[in-house]
């Protein structure tokens, strides 16, 4: 078999670690297994360079951050490298340059736009494992870019599906995806295997498993790929596309995210062009909204839109709102605190009514007030009070049996 | 003009001191010349990659320390870009490869085969300072390459030479080249200027400041260099090819080398023959020889060779020379202990007796034994009891008036 392995920060974070990387690479190896090994920066080792280079300048060029942050990938497929040497393993490193990972010129969140491989073909028949660095590449301008976050998953699936390997296996320090954060709901279950679109609607609420950008990509291609843990031996979680036999599962999980601020935007005109107005200075500076609701307000003709936007963004949120309501010649720009989205995702919940009663109806038991709402095909989120969220989140997972 | 620069480790060993020579490289960018500075990694760095590697490996592959200790160049680059940004200045950073530096592919001691600036003239053109990560290369098989000990020095003049600029300045953390290294000599004086010749003897005769290679190509391409420090604006001293004033100096420097030891190989045939066996082994294993001397032995028909050989490299000449006895069926191995290196050099010598006579008297004066010399046309080289080196140094610097 060809496999590609994407090991992550953690997983090599000192020289003890990437031994034991090595070591787990080395079993794959003598199976007679092809490997190909993606590895990331040593955790820290980023955020390091970020701090020195923020020291040095407030505002640094995304040019040479992506120069500076490369380096930390390159040490570490080095030190993979030689760690399979000592343990008489033939190995090989790559830069993202020389395994063919060509991407746009758009530093700090370059997009792969061709990627040949490089010569790993040709190493992997001579029977050596190849240690890819994550996150990088090299543009079109033969600048050196990075994939921006989550870009070493974006490196192995994109390599699993050119070398056309036949499993990606995405080690990490989680055993897999659980029907909810074990940390919150004690008797949370490890997922056998979840769909694309499951996985990404856990991505976008909240989950920190993966990006939903190598999701994306890995359903584009059709790779198949494994979330497991570096630590362990026990199989982790199979993203796949979806399977009839996957609809069996009403509700694949339950996911939480505390990183949203509720937003209202008050005593607008309650007319179409008006809410365009906000949404489309928002989405012109790249802020992303969330469970929109549209009240009316106490003044005739006029309505108020309550949504939620990323913590982070509510300050350039409030910038960019104000300028349009400056044009608009009316509004007023409220930010009313903290939320707490819990989203039920499930490819399940298209086929089976039913599953925002059962939802509303766990709220309800917990006493919990759901402030905003919103659905899509596969996933139902509600923004509520950031201190009610463990107990949603408990009472959530119970009532639609995630524990059996 | 057109200036290249070179900052070494300690210039540029952490963010104050690349602020610092990032100020430096702006007061000459202010004046209207174009500047490419090339850039080590910062001091201290390239030691921790090599220890990280050495806890991985014993014998690490050439080839992945290549790409291991290539990251420290690149870090510094970015880093430094990013300082020129912060007060003003446009600067690109560029790795070994993206500037054209293009190597043999023997990792760690790579020779530069062809180097074509890559766009470093249109970037200058456009008005920006272009920072070059020394010590690094490509190789003709596109693997990432180092120049080994002194490569960043090579790096700039390599790069002086095919710019064709009009000064290449070497800052270091000296002020320039000494007639006698000052922490022994008080009095010992800067030299304006020192041809290459000089300078390579010096380098030879155990002076740190540059290593010979880096040398002989600027000798090699004609290119004049100023060795200078980075932590003042005084000037340093000017290297460049032999004018006929520089004759009006009979010794330039006095020059120590302490890593010698003496080593006899007694008890051999007296004929060249065997002394050939002896000389011809220890140069196919690349152990240098320095200060050689026969004595007759007390055996009639038998000769010692006594020579000094680079203390590091006694362990491995003991076993090159015991096989070598061995093939000749005689001779015995001796280490005779350490020995300093005591040299004078000076183009000035070479049209001035009288010189080694000036020096034998200083040595007598001060009460010191030689036990071992060597000449060449511009240096003369003593051996001597280490205790006894800094007070040769002294006497010798005095007796040729160099403190005047």
């Amino acid at each position: 078999m060809l496999i590609v392995q994407k090991y992550g920060g953690t997983s090599v974070g000192n020289v003890d670690r990437i031994k034991n990387v090595a070591a787990k690479i080395k079993s794959y190896w003598s199976e007679g297994h092809q490997v190909v090994v993606v590895v990331s920066a040593r955790s820290g080792v980023t955020n390091e360079l970020i701090a020195r280079a923020k020291s040095i300048s407030a505002a640094p060029s995304e040019r040479e951050m992506d120069m500076l942050l490369a380096t930390g990938e390159q040490e570490t497929i080095a030190l993979t490298a030689l760690a399979l040497h000592s343990i008489g393993v033939p190995a090989v490193s790559r830069t993202g340059a020389q395994a063919g990972i060509i991407t746009d010129t758009f530093h700090s969140r370059a997009r792969i736009s061709q990627l040949t491989g490089g010569d790993i073909k040709e190493r992997l028949n001579e029977g050596k494992v190849v240690i890819v660095a994550g996150f990088q590449g090299i543009s079109s301008e033969s600048e050196i870019t990075t994939l921006g976050r989550g870009g070493s998953d974006l490196t192995a699936i994109a390599l699993a599906a050119v070398l056309k390997a036949d499993i990606c296996q995405i080690f990490t320090d989680v055993d897999g995806v659980y029907t909810a954060d074990p940390r919150i709901v004690l008797d949370a279950r490890k997922l056998n295997h979840i769909c694309y679109e499951e996985m990404l609607e856990l991505a976008a609420s909240g989950s920190k498993v993966m990006q939903s950008r190598s999701v994306e990509f890995a359903q584009k291609y059709g790779v198949p790929f494994e979330v497991r843990s570096s630590f362990n031996d026990q199989p982790g979680t199979i993203v796949k596309a979806f399977e009839k036999t996957m609809e069996d599962a009403l509700v694949s999980g339950v996911a939480l995210d505390r990183t949203q601020t509720r937003v209202t935007v008050g005593d607008l005109p309650d007319s179409p062009a008006a809410f365009a107005a906000i949404f489309d200075a928002l989405g012109e500076s790249s802020v992303s909204v969330d469970m929109i609701v549209k009240n009316v307000a106490p003044i005739p003709g006029k309505a108020n839109l309550t949504f939620s936007v990323n913590t982070d963004q509510v300050g350039y949120a409030e910038k960019v709102i104000t300028a349009a309501l400056k044009k608009l010649g009316a509004g007023t720009f409220r930010s009313s605190g903290e939320i707490a989205k819990v989203s039920i995702v499930g490819v399940g919940m298209t086929s089976h009514p039913g599953v925002a009663g059962t939802l509303f109806r766990a709220l309800s038991e917990a006493g919990i007030n759901s402030e905003l709402i919103t659905t899509s095909e596969i996933k139902i989120s509600v923004g509520i009070a950031p201190d009610k969220a463990d107990l949603a989140v408990r009472s959530i997972h119970s009532a639609f049996g995630l524990d059996k």
